[in-house]
C-alpha cells in the first residue's frame, strides 16, 4: 500500500517514535510537579519548546502546545478575536482557509457580535491582495487569517505582501501554517501562528500555537493556568517531545526532500493530462508547496475513483462532493471556481519514492476509466427539437457526476446555437457545469434558482452549444 | 523512586503501551478516510469505543473521545449548559469539584447570563444533599455537577441520592468520574459523564465524554463533524486504543486491587497520627475510594514537606498554599474547613507495593520534623501584658505556616482567658488558625477584616486561651 495522503497526516516519524518511547519513561509525570519525575518532565518540555520555537522563528515564551492542530487553530482564532474585539469585530479570512479556521472565525464573530468576511482567491486558490486591501479599508478588522499554503491544492499564499498590508492597517495576521511546517520556512510577519504535528510526522494529539509578544490575545475558554492560559489541560510531554524531535529532524532535511518532491509533483502535473482525457490539474503550477498535486476528472465520481485507487494500492484524498458527509464539494475548489468532480489530491509523505509515483501514473488511467460511468447503450442521443428554442435537461435528484454526463450526452442532439437548460439540485453542479463548459469549449450563460417549491440547491444552468 | 501521586496521572499501563505501539502501525491514519488505512483505523476506533462504553455502562453512540480529561470536563460542562440554557441558567456544582469543572461552569454561566452556585460539603468533603435540595428548589437549574469521588481527599459522593434528587427536579446530573474510572464502578443516574485516561493508566491526551441519549447538549465550540460534533479535532486512534486497553485491563482486576489498596490506605490513616504529632488525617475514613489518603501537619510547610519526601524517594502532592502558584490553599480543603498547612496527598498507583507504604511510614516522621521550622532559640516566650486585655500578634506579611507557629509561641505567654488578636494576610490563615484552635483545644472566637488601607486578605483572628 502506498500512502499519498500526507497532507491529512503522516505516520509517526521514526525519530519521533523513539523520542516518544524515551519520554514515556522519563517525561510521563506532570511537569508542574515539584518531585523528581515532575522536574524531569519539565526539562523535556522546556527542551521541546526551545527546539520547536527555533524552527518556527519565535521565542520559547511565545509558544504553547495544544491538544491537536485543530485546537491550535481554534484557540488561535478565538483568542485573537477576543483580544481584538474592541479594535475590530470584522474577521477577514481567505475563502480557502482550512475549515477549522473558518468555523472558529464564525463562532468568534457570533460571540463578539461581528461578522466574518471571506477574502476571494484567484483560480489557483491564491488570495487576492487587492481585495484584501479593500476589505481592510472598509471596516475595523479584528484580524486577517491567511494560511501559509493551501492544504488542498498546494498553492502558496503571498504572505509577505499580506503581512505588509495588515501591518499597514495595524491589523494582526493569523497564519495557519499546518501545510508547510517542517517542509518550508514560514515567512515572517505573523502575529499568531498555528500548526499540527501530525502533518510533519509528529504524533497525533499535538498542535503548536505561537502568539507574538505584544499581540492582544485573550482566552475564550475555561481558566487554566497551564501553557500560559492559552491551552487548557496538561501538556502531553511524551507526545510533545516526539513532535519536536520529528520537526527538528525534518527541518534539517527539508530543502533536499523538497527539491525531490517538487520534481515528482511536477512530473505528475505534466503527465496526468497526457494520460487521462478530460482532466483539470489545479493549483499554481510553480508557486506551491512541493508535496501536493490536485486534479479533477470530468465525468468521474470522486468516491469511485478513491476506491479504484485504493484497490490499486494507493491512498489519496478527494474534495468531490460525493466523498464528503455533507455532499457538498470542497469549499476550496468552490472558491477557486474549478471542476470538483472526480477530484483527487496526491500529497507525498516524507519518504515518498519515485517508483511509486511512476506506478501511480501507470494505474491512474484505468482507475479513472473505471470511475466514469459506462456510456449508455443508446446508439443515438435522445432526439431533441431542432431549432433555436431551449431544450430542457432534467437532472434533478441526480448526483455528481451525472448531471454533467447527461449534459454531455444531450448537447450533441441540439443544433449549434441552441441553449440547453440543465435542471440540477446537486450543489456540485454549480462548479461542475461551468467547468465542463470551459473544458469542452461550450458557452456557459449563467444559472438561476428554480424558485419556490423546489429544493434549495435546485437551479437551472444555461449552456449554449457553440460548435 | 516511589510514585505515590497516581491521582495526578499514572504512568502508561504496559498493556496500553503495547496497544499504542500496535495502533501506530495499524491505526495511524484518519478514521474518516475511505482507503484501507483509514478503514483499519476506523475499526480500531470502533472497537475502543465499544470496550470503553461497556466499562462506563453506556452505549457506544453515547461516548466520544476528547483530547484530554480537562477537555472532557470542559466540553461536558459547556455543552450541557448551552443545551439547557432555556431550562435553567443557574449551574450548581459541589464546592469540591475539580477546578476544570468549576472554571468551565463559571465561563458557561457568564456566556449564558446565569450564575454558578457552589453546593456546600461536610467536613469530609461530601456534598450536603439537603443543601442541594434547597438549591434545586430555589431557581431553575441548568445542571447539577457532582464528582464520583473527591480527587484530593478520596471521599465518595452520594451519587445515588444526588441522581434521584436531580431526576426529581428534571435536572441533568454531570458526573466527573476521573478519580474512580477504572477503579470503581460508576453509579447510574448521570446524564453527562467525564473522565481522563491518564488517571486509569492510559496515555496522556485522551479524555472520555459520555452524553446520555435524550440529554439536551449543544456544542459551544467551533463546528466540527468528527466525534458527533462533541469533540473537535481528529480522534487520536493509537492513544484512544491504548486508553481503552488499559481501562479494560484494570476494570477486570479493579475489585482485587481495590481491596489491597484499601488495606494500605487504612494502615496509613491509622499509623500517621501515631507517628507524627499534630497531624490531621482528612476525608471520610470509610466511604472513600481505595487509593487516596490525605493529611495535614500543623506547623509544617507543604512545599518543604514535598521536597523532604522527594529527597527520601517519594513523589506525592500537596494542597497547601505554598505549593500553589496562586499561593492560596486548595479550594477543596477550604470548602471542608480543615487544616491546609503541611498538606500531603498520597495516591497509590495500580502497582503500589506494601513495602513501599511501610517505608513511607518509616521516613515520614523525619520528613515532617525537617519541614517544621526550628523552634526559636529564645528561652522564654516574649512576655505579654498580664491581664484580660487583648494581645496583638502581628503576622502580617508572613506566609503559612508562620502565623500559626507565631500564635503557638505566644499563647503560652498570656493568662488563661486572655484573647490573642492575630493579624495575618496569608489566605491560608483563614483555614489554619481555626484548625489550630480545634487541634490544640483553644477557643476560636472569629475573624474580621482589617479594613481600608490593608491587603485584601488581611484579617484579625481572635483566639482565646482556654487552658
Amino acid at each position: 500500500m502506498v500512502y499519498f495522503d500526507a497532507a491529512s497526516g503522516e505516520q509517526l516519524d521514526p525519530a519521533g517514535r523513539e523520542a516518544y518511547l524515551a519520554a514515556l519513561a522519563e517525561g510521563w509525570a506532570g511537569p508542574d510537579r515539584l518531585y523528581r519525575e515532575g522536574r524531569s518532565a519539565r526539562m523535556l518540555l522546556d527542551a521541546a519548546r526551545e527546539a520547536t520555537a527555533e524552527v518556527l522563528g519565535c521565542r520559547a515564551d511565545e509558544l504553547v502546545f495544544t491538544g491537536s492542530g485543530t485546537s491550535a487553530a481554534h484557540q488561535g482564532v478565538l483568542g485573537l478575536a477576543k483580544g481584538r474585539a474592541r479594535a475590530g469585530r470584522t474577521l477577514v479570512a481567505s475563502a480557502v482557509e482550512h475549515s477549522s479556521v473558518l468555523h472558529a472565525a464564525e463562532l468568534a464573530a457570533a460571540r463578539n457580535g461581528g461578522e466574518t468576511v471571506p477574502a476571494p482567491v484567484d483560480v489557483h486558490g491564491r488570495v487576492r491582495v487587492d481585495s484584501l486591501a479593500e476589505l481592510l479599508g472598509a471596516a475595523p478588522v479584528g484580524f486577517v487569517a491567511v494560511q501559509s499554503a493551501n492544504h488542498e491544492v498546494g498553492t502558496r499564499q503571498p504572505l509577505t505582501e499580506v503581512a505588509e498590508l495588515a501591518a499597514g492597517h495595524g491589523v494582526p495576521l493569523l497564519v495557519d501554517a499546518a501545510v508547510s511546517l517542517g517542509r518550508e520556512p514560514v515567512p515572517a510577519g505573523w502575529s499568531v501562528l498555528a500548526g499540527s504535528a501530525r502533518k510533519w510526522g509528529g504524533p497525533a494529539g499535538v498542535g503548536v500555537l505561537a502568539v507574538r509578544k505584544g499581540t492582544r490575545f485573550a482566552a475564550d475558554w475555561p481558566e487554566d493556568e497551564r501553557e500560559r492560559g492559552w491551552s487548557p489541560g496538561p501538556p502531553n510531554v511524551p507526545a510533545i517531545l516526539a513532535a519536536a524531535t520529528a520537526l527538528r529532524a525534518r527541518s534539517a532535511q527539508a530543502q533536499e526532500v523538497g527539491l525531490a518532491h517538487r520534481e515528482l509533483t511536477a512530473l505528475l502535473r505534466a503527465r496526468i493530462p497526457e494520460l487521462v482525457p478530460d482532466v483539470e490539474v489545479v493549483g499554481d503550477p510553480e508557486d506551491r508547496v512541493p508535496h501536493i498535486v490536485t486534479f479533477s476528472c470530468l465525468y468521474a465520481s470522486g468516491e469511485a475513483l478513491l476506491l479504484e485507487l485504493d484497490r490499486a494500492g494507493f491512498a489519496v484524498s478527494s474534495g468531490s462532493s460525493c466523498t464528503a458527509s455533507t455532499l457538498t464539494p470542497s469549499h476550496v475548489l468552490e472558491a477557486m471556481g474549478v471542476l470538483s468532480q472526480g477530484n483527487i489530491r496526491v500529497s507525498l509523505p516524507w519518504d515518498a519514492r519515485a517508483e511509486d509515483v511512476q506506478r501511480f501514473l501507470a494505474v491512474l488511467p484505468d482507475a479513472v476509466r473505471a470511475a466514469r460511468p459506462e456510456p449508455d447503450r443508446d446508439p443515438e442521443p435522445e432526439p431533441a427539437a431542432p431549432g433555436p428554442e431551449t431544450v430542457v435537461v432534467d437532472a434533478l435528484g441526480r448526483l455528481c457526476p451525472l448531471p454533467v454526463i447527461e449534459l454531455g450526452k444531450r448537447i450533441g442532439g441540439v443544433p449549434v446555437g441552441a441553449v440547453l437548460r440543465v435542471l440540477a439540485d446537486d450543489p456540485a453542479a454549480r462548479l461542475d457545469i461551468p467547468a465542463w463548459c470551459r473544458m469542452t469549449g461550450q458557452d456557459f450563460l449563467g444559472d438561476e434558482p428554480l424558485g419556490p417549491g423546489s429544493a434549495e440547491a435546485a437551479r437551472a444552468y444555461l449552456v449554449k452549444r457553440t460548435h
